[in-house]
């Protein structure tokens, strides 16, 4: 970035503007990546004026502009690595109308939702998609998050409404609507969602809400292999049980998680299966259909877990199993794998996993949104220790390989960012010359977030 | 069309082409307009290579395609209006897998939705998307087409995993993926799904199968206006009831459908509610919970219909209120519109609209999937009474600056094809200029079902 443009943004912003060099370097890095890649300058951005005018100065001066709310990315995505403008939209943290009889709420990308759930809870309804991070919505539609809650209520992508989208040629406009289902021209919605901020940057977002389950309970079933487990979670999918979450946490996991919490689960593979319902007869119903099929996928044990104040230490415990597995070896880097297969063949894919895993002698933890056949090894080494990184790699590419092979994807729900655009290659060949095509057609020059997504 | 062009076409495809007068007249017409605009010439394609060869013929020869299926669509969409080649896939009408364990079947974008049905109920398994014609599963992806039971499991979009497309580049690509969930770049699925044949030709569809419900029943509550009928919707949508359908007829709606099924249901503003359960205490408690909610919105009288026979019945008379309209007035031309608005709006948009048909003295016949929010007028008067359809479409033009003024939509589920073009403007001008860079990009000479979308 030169000093003109430096210039033009500091006349526009003022203290907006940052480049003190900790605000640089906070801005440089996500959840993925020891190294840092600071930006040129920081602008706080508090309005969609301040995205728009920030696009156009950038298409004037001919600097990249990578949008950025946390910093909870998994792949890189918020990492500017050819510098020019860090565009942090975290405070534009306006919840700006919830409509409960609509069942939506409209937002400023830098909500987070935790705070979106704090405020819609006393209308009895919740944001359901539950990445485990103090995500930020923006963050979360441009990577389409989802985590524990998507095997019962979808993705980032199948809860928002619409969106607001400021675009490289200085329009914003409006893509989907606030109708729950509309068959009106192109669907420019999903295009930005999962785009990473690579075609243009959401100022607001409409999403929708869901009623608060009214009886719930967690079942645990302890397995002795994560392929028994895997297999007790088709069945369970099968018999049209309609969790709210489906849970597998392997041994190392569930070790790593006592280790962090001070609790004493079982370490053995274990699924974690939130069962709710509307009345508490039909949740007895579901608790004993689900405990039945636990015992016949041969479950060395199966207790439930009625209390609000259980269920919450077991949702904190899943939710810190990345944190835990940090303490565990902190000085280790780590590599989160991220696969999601058809559920029929997830059985066999995660059992392959694991051979290779074990027969490569890596101490790899297995956990995942089994539900949904999506599932993490979490990786770690030294990192200096060039030689396990590199078996660590084959083992990865291995893994992708299969989930390729079965019909899946190489990312469920971490996006692509940096770190998977060759694997992106390797699942959408071809179909990267539209995908080039659609960046070119909304980012002409190439500012938008360069260096992520397409290989 | 020209000649060098036809004897292409003859070369390539021998009898698989016609050109006969009654084919082209049938590939000239949808279930929406009187007027035909028949095509030079239909191929009925048997295979994937069958529609890449003519898509590069057309390029060659620079003549338009329209794809065809069944001709169920009801914007005008599978009309030539520009001539050309009607693309016919309806002989593309094989399943070609299944996958109970999946969740997934794989097709030829010539099946139509029922045909899956026959071959998934023996797994226990159903694709739930009933627009109410013998729609082919391209067709519906084609237009996003929804219908009764969206309101539980989604529309066409939310059930399509995977797809094949080919494209005026030559290239056929693969968008989506059949694991379940993915944010592996771009999402091109999304772009073809609703682009109404306009961006590329659906080849194959990889679409979502749902365990078939294990209790059934419907409640049905009679109301003395449709907005205390819309009313009541909007509180079973609130007590998260999570109703398989959720449906309003009014009472021309059923008058015609008691004069077309011989049935004596009670000619007033009907709420047809169908709700189902994993057990008969879950369905019984959900029974009386939406009963009582009939009754606190003023229900004049709620029953329920519990056997299959009576439920099939039911829906079948639902799915025959167009044709009963038909019947009752079989000279007189039709316009159905298709608005959808947020949940909260729907009482005051309903009873606005019709406030506005009643004010302009029009028989008009409401009905809709009212769980959305989604609802139709469907009008109709003598061909040449031109009196009436100025009004009819003052009223309709009314409408929609309702719907689009409470944040909805101008169609809920029907698609844009020739006849909503102005209004897709009115509902998406700030972003007309990026869809037509989309349309532009996919087939930049404008050969692929021109005239439709865009306005």
């Amino acid at each position: 970035m030169n000093t003109d443009a430096l210039d033009a943004l500091r006349a526009r912003y003022g203290e907006q503007l940052s480049t003190a060099a900790p605000v640089l370097e906070a801005h440089g890095r996500d959840e993925s990546h020891p190294t840092i890649h600071p930006p040129h300058a920081v602008l706080f951005a508090h309005s969609e004026a301040d995205v728009v005018d920030a696009l156009r100065l950038a298409v004037t001066h001919g600097f990249p502009v990578t949008p950025f709310a946390v910093g909870s990315s998994l792949e890189g995505q918020v990492i500017p690595v050819h510098g020019g403008l860090s565009l942090d939209v975290s405070g534009m943290n306006r919840v700006l109308s919830i409509e409960p009889g609509g069942f939506q709420a409209t937002v400023q990308p830098g909500v987070t939702y935790p705070e979106l759930n704090r405020q819609t809870r006393s209308h009895g309804l919740f944001f359901p998609v539950d990445p485990g991070a103090e995500a930020s919505l923006g963050g979360m539609a441009s990577t389409n998050a989802s985590g524990t809650a998507a095997v019962r209520y979808g993705t980032t992508r199948d809860n928002v409404l619409e969106l607001r989208v400021a675009l490289m040629d200085g329009t914003v406009i409006r893509a989907g609507s606030r109708a729950r289902k509309t068959s009106a021209g192109y669907d420019l919605k999903h295009l930005f969602i999962g785009a990473e901020g690579t075609l243009g940057v959401i100022t607001e977002l409409t999403v929708r809400l869901w009623p608060l389950p009214a009886h719930v309970t967690v079942v645990r079933g302890t397995f002795a292999t994560v392929q028994a487990a895997a297999a007790c979670a088709v069945a369970i999918m099968s018999a049209a049980l309609q969790p709210e979450r489906l849970e597998l946490i392997d041994e190392h996991g569930i070790r790593a998680v006592n280790a962090y919490e001070g609790t004493a689960y079982p370490e053995v593979p274990t699924l974690w299966i939130e069962l709710a319902a509307a009345s508490g007869g039909a949740l007895d119903d579901a608790v004993a259909a689900c405990t039945d099929l636990c015992r016949d996928a041969g479950a060395l044990h199966v207790d439930t877990a009625r209390s609000a104040a259980e269920r919450a230490a077991l949702w904190a415990a899943r939710h810190h199993a990345y944190p835990a597995m940090k303490a565990l070896h902190p000085t280790h880097a780590r590599l989160s794998t991220d696969v999601c297969v058809p559920l029929h063949r997830l059985p066999d894919v995660l059992a392959a996993s694991r051979e290779r895993c074990d027969a490569a002698g890596l101490d790899a933890t297995f956990l995942g949104h089994v539900g949904d056949g999506n599932f993490h090894v979490l990786f770690h080494a030294a990192p200096d220790d060039a030689a396990t990184w590199a078996t660590v790699n084959d083992v990865y590419d291995h893994m992708i390989s299969l989930a390729l092979d079965a019909g899946g994807t190489c990312s469920g729900e971490h996006g692509v960012g940096l770190h998977k655009r060759t694997h992106l290659a390797r699942e959408h060949g071809d179909s990267l010359h539209v995908m080039r095509g659609v960046k070119a057609l909304l980012d002409p020059r190439g500012l938008l977030n360069p260096g992520k997504i397409l290989p």
